[in-house]
């Protein structure tokens, strides 16, 4: 079994992560190699008020957001919605994402990339 | 892309989940075909006070907890630890676990099932 405090987890600061504002913190549930090649990333992320993580492209995966505290402004190629606690949004292969925190409050999400070609197929 | 709202996720009470106590509430952020054969389940449980998921075996996956509220005693195989908020506890395939809540608040946690044998070996 993996047990690990929120404070064992492997954590980074993320400075203009994927050409955003402010530094965003991602905190690793799962480290990567432990995802059994289902994908790459169970993390994580607050965006303090002002931050955001910038528009950017996934290819051959799929990322989760689901917000856990906080609201903001979810970005998916050319448009956007309004994203408070309890919502998700997943971009889909080949799309491009983006969120910034619109609050006075952290924005508290989970990141889930999941590579999209299942190997069964 | 996918976007929900937390009201639009399908939702399910279970009683006496695996053999626990009390009614465990399970709302699926993504539905299990949404996971692209990766994995069987990314929910968010509560388990109230007093409730528990029995223990329980998995077989050809791993399952994840992260605790985001309350505390409680998560139970692998015939060891158990204290957990709470900001914890993370994984179960490996062939290994059993369950989870019951000690405090007096909500237990709420996310539960990620990938498969176990990545399908690219």
């Amino acid at each position: 079994m993996l047990f690990r405090h929120s404070t064992e987890m492997a954590t980074q600061q993320n400075q203009n992560m994927r050409g955003g504002k402010g530094t965003v913190t991602v905190k690793h549930v799962l480290n990567p190699n432990e995802l059994f090649g289902n994908g790459r990333l169970f993390a994580q992320l607050t965006v303090p008020p002002g931050a955001s993580v910038g528009l950017h492209k996934h290819e051959g995966e799929a990322e989760t957001y689901l917000v856990l505290q906080g609201q903001g402004r979810y970005h998916n190629n050319d448009e956007s919605y309004d994203i408070a606690a309890g919502d998700m949004a997943r971009v889909d292969d080949g799309d491009s994402h983006g969120i910034e925190n619109t609050g006075d409050t952290p924005l508290v999400l989970i990141g889930l990339i999941l590579f999209s070609h299942s190997k069964a197929n």
